[in-house]
């Protein structure tokens, strides 16, 4: 038989895996993780075969208190490396560098003095002309450098454009299809992955989930399908709101035998179970609602936080919509 | 422009809803609902412009005590009507009969004395020839006729071809894709709706889909995306084990103006935030290993009714691929 039946048994190899765990979560918690399991993160990436873990975001102190923020707002060099040591292992590491939140010229330090591997790039479209100057730089200084492009749901269609074309002559590595507020749907993945694969050649394209409406595994798979090898995940889907594409669904997917989930759900028994009683994160009906309409977390956020109302559904769902 | 941008925008009027929360989320208490929530379940259906709610089972009392089990595992007429009066409204009633546990032809009336307008046979590969039976017994008897086919992640390519070539013969009106595990991912949705599509030409396919790996409402959509019209969803995906496709997303995707999710989410706030603290479901690490390994969910059931033991996520990983 030429056809091949059932292509989802076999595997790309040059397909990688993030983890970003610990950045995207720090987002729930104003980055205060207990350095024991940032360790413990890091130790599972490395059993798990994960090709990468980004660590934090490298914010301006300038910007940011040290009082309000844990070490990996910041991710100075001396503080990854009290988790990872000299990182003598396969692991890359990454750390997301804001546009106009990060002193990149200065925080990011040449490759030659840094544990890191990788520069990932965030930018919202406003931002585009930063963000290019961010990644000269960082590639300049020796990393490898992602693109994201946040909240693509919003962007309008030639403005978009625009941007990928400018960062398709960049040297950046890849750029990263951002579903900020979950709000995509299986189509529109295919869209703009195609759109992203049209300017972007000679890129590797990476996709990014955010889980509000259950739609994060499922969204990473069909980019996953369609081509893009730089894949974002987090343990037990833990990131801002209602969380990313959670590790343990996406390596249980992934059929390259230099993946192993046993690992992880190692980690969720003995750190993530704990965890979950101390923050909540994960798709629940005011992510959901928010994602249906494609707007910011933050209002979800609050609603959740507030004890008294997080379940008054109506009155968010109305709130949402009065706004619109 | 001739080609179609976006047609996620638009909506085909012949896609049809049911709700299976009563019945699913029945196998979770033994049916034991509070006859309040079933018919709070029942006045949401109508106002949310859902097309047919699934009540309950036709189950055998020479097979099942009354004593062990709710009404709505034998859904007799009277109980029914308790609920519903005549059902004076547009939505459809349904419920599921068993092969070999439902006495067919003497628990289902003749539609003139019945409520009912859908029964919904559903099947092993194993009992195709008890289900003809009863596909032809209620079709006799007036009734609109699904056959949903179980557990279809575990079947084999020439079982089931035959079992879809006997099935299309008969008068049933829709073939539903039923993933009992959880298990499929997306392109083996798209085999199977398509394999389904080829031997049932002429009736309506229909989805059925678990959310063990969170993919029930992804894979949803990707039916409905293929043609499906005939839709299965349950409120807040209360439903066996990890749930079912949550019927407030489907609700929020679905663009045809008939449908409504408020009255939804104003049921989510008033009776599920509620049932979520006297029983569990939904998506947790266990179901996602029993998905990904497509076992059946009675394992991950156990395990998450243990309360020492129901995170110790690697002693059941262990367990499970011991046994396979």
């Amino acid at each position: 038989m030429s056809e091949t039946k059932a292509p989802w048994v076999t595997y790309r190899p040059e397909l990688q895996v993030l983890d970003c765990t610990i950045r995207d979560g720090g987002l729930m918690n104003n980055h205060k993780f207990d350095p024991e399991l940032v360790k413990a993160v890091y130790q599972t990436c490395v059993e798990a075969g994960i090709d990468a873990m980004e660590i934090g975001y490298k914010g301006d102190k300038k910007l940011f208190s040290t009082d309000d923020f844990g070490p990996f707002k910041f991710s100075d060099e001396e503080e990854i490396r009290k988790i990872v040591g000299d990182n003598d292992t396969d692991l890359k590491l990454a750390v997301m560098a804001d546009a106009e939140k990060c002193d990149y010229k200065k925080d990011i330090l040449p490759k030659s003095d840094s544990v890191l591997d990788i520069i990932r790039v965030a930018t919202y479209l406003h931002q585009i002309p930063i963000a290019v100057d961010m990644i000269h730089d960082a590639h300049e200084k020796g990393y490898e450098v992602y693109c994201n492009i946040m909240a693509v749901s919003t962007a309008s269609e030639p403005e978009l454009d625009q941007a990928l074309e400018v960062i398709a002559q960049t040297p950046c590595s890849t750029v990263v299809v951002v579903d900020s507020f979950g709000a995509l749907y299986r189509e529109q993945i295919d869209y703009l992955v195609k759109k992203y694969q049209g300017f972007a050649t000679g890129k590797e394209i990476g996709i990014h989930a955010h889980n509000n409406q259950q739609l994060a595994f499922a969204n990473t798979i069909e980019a996953i399908i369609l081509g893009c090898n730089r894949i974002d995940a987090t343990m037990m889907g833990l990131g801002r709101g209602a969380g990313n594409c959670p590790m343990e669904l996406l390596i249980g997917f992934l059929r390259n035998p230099k993946f192993h989930e046993r690992p992880i759900y190692k980690l969720l028994q003995d750190y993530f179970v704990d965890l979950r009683k101390e923050m909540e994160w994960g798709p629940t009906i005011p992510y959901a609602i928010g994602g249906l309409l494609n707007q910011h977390p933050r209002a979800a956020m609050a609603c959740r936080a507030d004890e008294e109302n997080k379940d008054k559904y109506v009155e968010f769902y109305d709130k949402c919509t009065s706004e619109t």
